[in-house]
This record gives C-alpha cells, sequence and structure tokens, in this order.
C-alpha cells in the first residue's frame, strides 16, 4: 500500500479510481457535517454542486424526510433549513432525515470523484476510525483537500497529514506529498484550533461569527462513524 | 506583497500575471541547469517541449553558436550536445552559445508561464538572488514549483520554501500555501542533500548514475544571477 495526497484541487476529469480508496476532507466545513449529521442518525446525505439542484432535487423528495443544507458565503442559503454548521446537526433535527448538501467547495470535491468505486468522508472528528477503514481495504489511500475555491487549504492538508501518520504507523508508504502533508500535521498538532483560527478559511469563518464551528471542527475523534459516498448519496458502511 | 506558491502543478490556461512575478523553481535539474550556463556565459537559453522542437529550432539557428540540451527519461536524448546535468554547462562549453533546452518538467513549467510579462528561474544555487529582485520589484511572488509529471515535487517546493522564508524577512506576507512550504523547507534545511536523496525524482536520478547532479543542485547560493524568462528565451537581467 501507498498512500498520495492532493495538496491543492485538481481537475481531474473522467477520474480513475481502480485499486484506491480516496478519502475526501472538508474540515472547515462540509465533510465535518456530513459526518456530524450521520452520526447523528440522519440516513443519508445527497451532495449536490449548485443551489438551484438543491431545491430542485428537494422537491421530488418526500418534504417531511427531507432537509436542505449548505451555505453560500459561509452563511445559510434564503430557502434551506439549516446553514453548514455542524452543531446544526443534531439527533432532534436530522435523525431519520435525509439531507440535500451545497456548499462551495466540499460538495464540488465530493462530486470529483463520484465517478469512483471507493470515496469515504473524513475531518478531524473521525480520523482514526477512516485510516482503520483504510488499512483493513486492500487499497491505495488518496486523500483529497477540497481546498478552498481551487486553492490550497491548510487545515484540509493538516487532516490529511494526521491520518498519514497513522498510516504510516500501520506500515502505509508514504509519497513525497504524503510525507510534507504529515510535517506540516506535526507543526500544528499541539494547537489545532490555532492552526484553523490562523488559516484564511478559518479567518473567513471568525468574520461571519462563526467562530464556534472552528473548536467543533478539529475535535479529534469524536465520531467512529465512516461515511462513504457511492451513487451520489453518503452513508455510514 | 503578498507571496504565493502553487504546491502542485496547476493547468492555467491563458494564465494572467497582471501585478505579479512567478517563479519558476525545477532544482533537479532544469532551472538549476539554466541558472549555470547563464553564470558561465551563456547568452540565451530557449526552453522547448518537445524533443523534434528542439531539433527544429536549432536547425533554423547558426549551428556554431548553438548547442541542444535536456533530457529524457533523465538521460541526454541521442543527437543533443548536452544533457541536463548543470555540470555540464561549464564556461569552455556554453560561453557565448544559445542554449536550445528540452526537459521533462521544467521546459513545460516555463512554457506554462510564458505569456505572463514577469518570470524569473530560480533553484536553490540563486535562491536569495531571486528573493533580492522580488523585493525590489513592486509584484506579488507566485512560486511555481515544476512538479514531477504533473505530482508534487518535494525539493522544488522546499526550495520555493526556503525562498517565502527570506521573503518573510523582507516584510512580504505569505498564503497559507506559502506559509506550508516555508514549514516544509525547515523541516529539511539541516540536511538539503539528505532531503534530495529521498524524494521520489532524487531516487530516480540516483537509479541513473546521476547522484552527483544532487549534490550540485542543492548548493545554496552559488550565483548571483537572476535569468527572466521574455518572449520565449531566458537571459540574464
Amino acid at each position: 500500500m501507498r498512500a498520495d495526497i492532493e495538496l491543492m484541487p485538481q481537475d481531474v476529469p473522467d477520474r480513475k479510481g481502480e485499486g484506491k480508496v480516496f478519502v475526501v476532507i472538508d474540515v472547515l466545513r462540509a465533510t465535518t457535517t456530513i459526518i456530524e449529521a450521520l452520526s447523528n442518525g440522519c440516513t443519508d446525505v445527497i451532495p449536490v454542486v449548485t443551489v438551484d439542484e438543491a431545491f430542485d432535487l428537494a422537491k421530488r423528495l418526500p418534504r417531511e424526510e427531507t432537509l436542505i443544507g449548505g451555505e453560500r458565503g459561509g452563511l445559510k442559503v434564503k430557502g434551506f433549513d439549516l446553514g453548514n454548521s455542524p452543531s446544526e446537526y443534531t439527533r432532534d433535527v436530522v435523525c431519520g432525515k435525509r439531507v440535500v448538501l451545497t456548499t462551495t467547495n466540499g460538495t464540488k470535491a465530493l462530486r470529483s470523484v463520484a465517478g469512483c468505486e471507493n470515496v469515504l468522508v473524513a475531518g478531524f472528528t473521525n480520523a482514526h476510525a477512516v485510516v482503520q477503514r483504510c488499512l483493513a481495504m486492500n487499497a491505495n489511500p488518496v486523500m483529497v483537500p477540497a481546498g478552498g475555491k481551487g486553492k490550497f487549504s491548510l487545515e484540509d492538508v493538516v487532516c490529511g497529514g494526521m491520518m498519514m501518520d497513522l498510516l504510516k504507523r500501520g506500515g502505509v508508504a508514504l509519497t513525497d506529498a504524503a510525507r510534507a502533508s504529515c510535517i506540516l500535521y506535526k507543526a500544528f498538532a499541539h494547537d489545532l484550533l490555532e492552526m484553523a483560527r490562523n488559516s484564511e478559511h478559518g479567518g473567513k469563518l471568525i468574520q461571519l461569527g462563526l467562530e464556534e464551528d472552528l473548536a467543533f471542527c478539529v475535535q479529534t475523534d469524536i465520531s467512529s462513524s465512516v461515511p462513504s459516498f457511492r451513487e451520489g448519496s453518503v452513508r455510514l458502511g
């Protein structure tokens, strides 16, 4: 096994996934939100790219079983049930419900690997569980940090680096990019919240009054859920 | 001023360069070779993408003033005057000559910024000089590591990180990607040769019997030359 990470978002048409497991990471906040929703009994999350797609899809689903969530510019979209703060996705709100989700970066990253057989969803909150799953699969892990509008995102790469560190301890070889992410993780491991606060994306969320989300999103291993993305929806198992 | 680095090769059609200075880095070995050639009196280096282009262009130039150099699979191409080892480009060989150069990654990276006004060529060998030039220009530096066949290249990003460290000391703000490269540089600064030896690209060069090139390419600041790429050719000044 050999693990790799895409340090910047890659535009790969018709991505091939043979022998690989893709691990999509959008710490702030889409994948953390998906993990939290599914951990709290949400049946499945359907990631869509545009706001219009979200409304169109929700119309075709049973209203009482469906929630629309996500953000534009970091804020809840008018007419949506939920924003993109993981703390909104409590058991009371999401248990037994399906969520149609659209966010600026995370849902795009998921759609970019939609054609691949093995796609997992990760954040700090379920990092160990995702690594255990990867080690149990006979496939080469490829971390896919969502990035920010096509650019590098520090918090996603640091999260990927945390998983690389664990994979390495599990006997997995690392590419140079994976080794680099591991070094970045170790540089920030002593204070992940400070790392998130000082990141470009974290700074924007603080300006929007969403600082509490940062503290939620850097919690390590509060969930053993491993969401996988297949046939257009994200579910546990 | 704010400095950025592209941690993986980006496919940007018609790249806009307004207000920016692009710094192309291919430590192993194209940009190190270009710096060495120009430092030793070569008049200009013309980077071309394919071997056929190299032969075609050389045919149209005066034979006695023109050298063809470069590599495929790391090795000198049959019919070329020179390979891609910087130590081949001595004063005896290149002084007063023009070099038509084609390499697997470095010349492609140069062509990707060919339409931009400000493009500099950097390696460890001229890092301080390039940073001084950047500080003197009123433009935002964007480091462009050449990568390896579209993938991350550790040695180029570490070299970019070294320049970021110097730019930061010069009062330049850094993006998250630039900060990350700086951390990577600091992790390897104590032994750049070991970093190069253990890198994916370095390992391939060692297998080809080109280990001496690694020691050459990680020498820091042996040149004050700052090559710039404009109108299809790389020259000093």
